[in-house]
């Protein structure tokens, strides 16, 4: 059993005692600065691991006011604005905030783009008044709508903005960010970064926060966060970098691939192929440059550690290109059981790490906050997916100072660290026991593995908490999860037969429910691989997309469909509950999320639940196989059952569930072969007892703690 | 003041003396026979207004048995059928009632239509088995989903398929319904008509009941209702009607036009420039044959009446070829203050009359049946109504005999009888007056004014009582209330200037919302329309069609859009209430029916209502105009008055709104100028007190009985 490391703690010059007490109260083998902080000189000699925060974009306002034409761009979309006469203004900068982004106007005719939204057309006859900041639109028609694409200098890194705003940091000088990309800049932060790499031989791990460009992340006027796309590529931007993609892709680049009729490419949109190409070529981009930064650490003998967030867009750890940038490690936020995933999933890594939170700012840390509370439920939460698949590592940044204020915090970390040390002793990065293989069919498949419905990380939205519950369900179970994009299916339909149950989840048309990607191969191949025995359980909107008759496109599996009005005249007889089935067996309080509304069965599907001539859940027979309808499924340790054995049925595996199975649902069990160990897991902060039924059907009794685990071997 | 008369009264042999009795306490001067009666022969010579029901495609067995060519047709939809192998066998008929269909095999190619639904493919490869009833699909794709379009002859005619079941009438021969446009039929039935006219000279008025074609009504296995459309054409078919039709427009007609994806063209579905066709066609051709019977009627000093329902497909009394037919009168069956208005605005007929609810039928007129209380549902809703467009008499329907086994429902339609003929005194003809100009805009127009959202006649519809109670509460307002197309619009944009406020009332893509019909003419002719001036209210999702960056169209004018998760990386600041506002003054129990979910404010936007991260009521000043969002409004006398306010608001008449006015919102003014006089009107059941505004702005109290209407000279 490992009795000690594994746990990083964050530093500063004010809390040197201090440091040296938690790292031996938390049994901490790492320290690391943050931003903000620094590493105390008192302790870089310290005979532990030392992490060194690197920012390769900021952090050197000298260079970027010396080369303001390489400060980072962004492209911005101005307001809707609705013209009245021939002529409109647009105040293109109007609701922005002017201390974050300024324009760019050379060669603004090139690179920006204003659009007639009334009609979808380009519109070229335009001037720019560099004095007033208007986009000066001619023979305009009254009353069509006008938008204007532009580029934007970043001239305050909008994470830098953030803490400096959070933390209330006075006389701060505003850190600008410039584009590693180009030339100039390149040979100059290289030359840096190699010179940071010999001068500091105290620092073993360079934690790159992170590589290039940020996600997009704007503010407004009031410098309030505007617009924030974790997975934004709007900042990704410079004409430098748009003419290498011309000449790569051999057709000319548009604002509209990126600005997207003013959704700036959210994840959330069926991707365009231009779009595709652009992802594909900084993503390429990204990592044969970020190499050469990881390959100047490992000359030094450093690792080479990447933060997952802030400026990590190009990185896409599970996309093609993400190992060859030759990274020792990967650091991200936890905020949940599936974010803890979208690091922990990582391969050609030598180990993760997870930061959990409560991050120790003073947004928490302050007299009326409860971080002890923040830091239970964040634990807890992403203990079930640890169990699952671990990080390495786990780790706290912020102020420590600010946590030495809250001894109860502190005590609880304690446990925590050793909590995970166990934990981790049995787990290890050996593949724990999977019961079943599960795919997740949306537009992204592996390469935005976990981070399905993902706004800003791990927030909650609530166009979206009664689908990332699914998600964060799916986390933490003992089933082997797959993403599978629409593109896969029709490269090869025949990875379906891999999976015991498919999944698509998701509102109409977007792109985790799929809307146009419906094609005739995808169609085909879901309805054949159901037929011939699969599960397919569909959540929200499944398969939507109003056309030929029918919402849902795959009625038929689900046995369901969304009334749209159309269809009203057909009589609708269907509404009898079935209330004793497998799936339901412990159903007792329902909470179905968003109400997607007016989804009705079909006269053979067997209603499970239903409320106010809306179907909730709903099961189906379709050849050999089974189709199962949710309206939704909010994070809750009975909805996560409801889950479970909602794929066991699906899958035609009822038979087959009380094995490795908990009776009360607030216990997880999981099995590790390679440890020949499994645990039993309470997720509550209040003492449960179950019943355990092992792999061989035995059963007994067990009692749990608030929280406890228990470690049992086979 | 009229003391008698304007009343009709449903007789039966079994009757006689019970009905001279009701004759003269309803102080009735008509009598009338209903399907499955007969007017007793010593009642034929009374001196009473007699109306006889007529039917033109029934009752009349042998023609149809020695003419089954000309029994009349219908547009069938088989199931949607999955195809597991490269051949499908698709049982056309299962799910109907084969009592009442039967497939029309004749030249089946040419007037059925196979198509792949999953491609949207017409197929042509395919062959039909008489014996198993079956159509056998060659070389079909796995796992594509097929129909069959077919035609079937209607062998048991709806309406009387519908009496006989809910009479239980015992060994009725099914009535088949004859198809009269063709001309071995139609000179038949002519003739016959003529006889009836010369023999039957007891009878005054022969009610049509109605002319030729059914609406939509299909019954399934069970002989349940499965499909119903009150404006369906997809019954007034057949290859003779086709033929012509083809030759006229000049292309080749195809099932897919009445069909249409499965929705046998619901009045939900935009109209097709094929469809809007066909609806012309059958218009102007069923026109000018009802005419020829109402020649006959004419000639033999005889009035011709219709009944508004059952075969009334093709006569739409707001299309243009209605008033050609020549018509003395119009009944219908009164479900609300809508339906009493579908009837009481028709133009060109000398009279209406409004039958109204219960029918004397068995399936209310039971032990445990209530006719009362319905019956004073049914008066006091279309109550509101008849003062604004008055029918010019009411009736009843159905067994006289069943209505007399309850005396206090005898009672009551006494007093009933009275109060219309006193109210009719004041409000007669006349155009009552009119605060307001009010235009309602869909794909229909005039063409279904008061028919929006009506599926089957007044019945309630979980998708539809959201915007229905907007239409009801328009129905009793002092508005003079316009249906304007989308077409209409885009002929003549200047016809919204005459209008205080325009109203958009639906859900999505529908053809009371819109979709695709918010092309460029109509975007920017609202726009302007409101910029200058003009009031915009929007109910439901109004101007919704997800394009170019926003789901309303006119987001702007309304200042909401709803998110459909393309726009989450928004940020939404504006969710404050503002509780104080002109609109909901008087807003009490907040009731905003189904809900649309997802609609967020713009930020200039002002809110008035919102639950859950969704608005209900919002308000927003567009250049010298407004725009109103409500998420819907489900009747209640309460729901009427916020829309009332609201109009006034969007109008910018506010200071006008005390003028005829009630300040207790269940007690409604109505004026006459030509009678000088004006009523006081209690809507409910309950007594009322209320302050009412005068014209000139001076008020005074007025006390009410429950129900109670008082009149007042001006």
């Amino acid at each position: 059993m490992i009795e000690t490391g594994r746990v990083t703690v964050p530093t500063d010059v004010d809390v040197i005692d201090a440091t040296i007490e938690i790292i031996n109260r938390w049994k901490a083998d790492a320290i690391r600065d943050c931003d903000g902080t620094d590493m105390p000189e008192e302790l870089r000699k310290m005979d532990i691991k030392q992490y060194a925060t690197y920012y390769t974009t900021r952090k050197d306002n000298a260079w970027a006011k010396a080369n303001p034409d390489e400060i980072q761009q962004m492209y911005l979309m101005s307001d809707f604005v609705t013209a009245k006469s021939t002529e409109l203004k647009i105040q293109i900068m109007q609701h922005f905030y002017k201390d974050q982004l300024k324009p760019n106007t050379k060669d603004n005719h090139r690179w920006w783009e204003v659009i007639d939204r009334t009609t979808d057309e380009v519109i070229t006859n335009w001037d720019y008044d560099e004095e007033t900041g208007e986009v000066i639109i001619h023979d305009t028609i009254p009353y069509h709508a006008y938008t204007v694409s532009f580029l934007a200098f970043v001239i305050w890194d909008p994470v830098h903005m953030y803490n400096a705003l959070t933390n209330d940091w006075q006389g701060e000088e505003h850190q600008m960010t410039f584009d590693v990309r180009q030339p100039k800049t390149q040979k100059y932060v290289l030359d840096k970064f190699r010179k940071f790499c010999e001068e500091r031989d105290d620092v073993d791990v360079v934690r790159f926060t992170t590589f290039f460009h940020q996600f997009t992340l704007q503010f407004d006027e009031f410098a309030r966060e505007k617009f924030v796309d974790w997975f934004g590529y709007s900042a990704s931007v410079s004409p430098y970098i748009l003419e290498q993609f011309e000449k790569e892709v051999g057709y000319p680049f548009r604002a509209e691939y990126i600005i997207n009729k003013g959704f700036n490419n959210s994840t959330f949109c069926v991707p365009t192929k231009e779009y595709r190409d652009f992802m594909d070529f900084q993503q390429r981009e990204v990592s044969k440059l970020a190499k050469k930064f990881v390959d100047i650490c490992h000359e030094y003998g450093k690792e080479a550690m990447m933060f997952l967030g802030d400026h990590w867009i190009g990185t896409e750890p599970f996309g093609k290109y993400f190992e060859s940038i030759g990274l020792d490690a990967v650091v991200g936020s936890v905020g949940s059981g599936t974010t803890l995933r979208l690091i922990s999933d990582i391969k050609g890594v030598k180990y993760t790490e997870g930061r959990f939170l409560p991050y120790f700012f003073p947004d928490v840390f302050h007299e009326n906050g409860d971080p002890l509370k923040e830091a239970k439920v964040n634990w807890v939460t992403a203990r079930r997916a640890i169990l699952r698949s671990p990080v390495d590592r786990i780790g706290y940044g912020g102020y420590l100072k600010l946590a030495l204020d809250f001894p109860e915090f502190i005590d609880y970390i304690e446990k925590v660290c050793d909590e995970f040390r166990t934990l981790y002793s049995h787990v290890n990065q050996q593949v724990p026991l999977n019961l079943l293989k599960v795919g997740v069919i949306n537009s992204w498949g592996e390469l935005r593995r976990w981070g399905t419905h993902l706004v800003h990380h791990a927030i909650w939205y609530k166009q979206i908490y009664s689908y990332t519950g699914v998600m964060e369900a799916l986390s933490g179970f003992p089933f082997d999860v797959h993403f599978i994009s629409f593109d896969d299916i029709r490269k090869d339909p025949t990875i379906l037969d891999d999976m015991d149950v498919v999944m698509n989840i998701g509102s109409a048309y977007t792109s985790f429910s799929g809307g146009a990607e419906f094609d005739e191969p995808v169609i085909t191949a879901l309805r054949r691989y159901v037929d011939q025995g699969g599960g397919f359980i569909g959540v929200g909107e499944p398969t939507a997309i109003n056309r030929n008759g029918k919402f849902f496109t795959l009625y038929d599996v689900l046995g369901v469909d969304k009334e749209l009005g159309f269809t009203m005249h057909t009589d609708k007889y269907n509404w009898q509950v079935h209330p004793d089935h497998f799936i339901t067996e412990q159903l007792e309080h329902e909470d179905w999320g968003e109400c997607v509304n007016d989804v009705y069965a079909l006269p053979e599907t067997e209603i499970l639940a239903e409320k106010d001539l809306h179907v909730n859940l709903a099961v189906n027979e379709y050849g050999k196989g089974r189709g199962v309808y949710m309206n939704g499924l909010p994070f809750s340790f009975e909805n996560v059952r409801l889950l479970y054995r909602a794929i066991f049925f699906a899958a035609h595996k009822e038979e087959e569930m009380k094995r490795w199975y908990s009776d009360n649902y607030n216990v997880d069990i999981n099995v590790y072969p390679s440890t020949n160990s499994f645990c039993v897991v309470n997720n509550t902060y209040e003492p449960q007892t179950t019943t355990v039924y092992k792999g061989d059907g035995t059963s007994f009794e067990v009692e749990l703690d608030a929280c406890e685990i228990k470690w049992f071997e086979i």
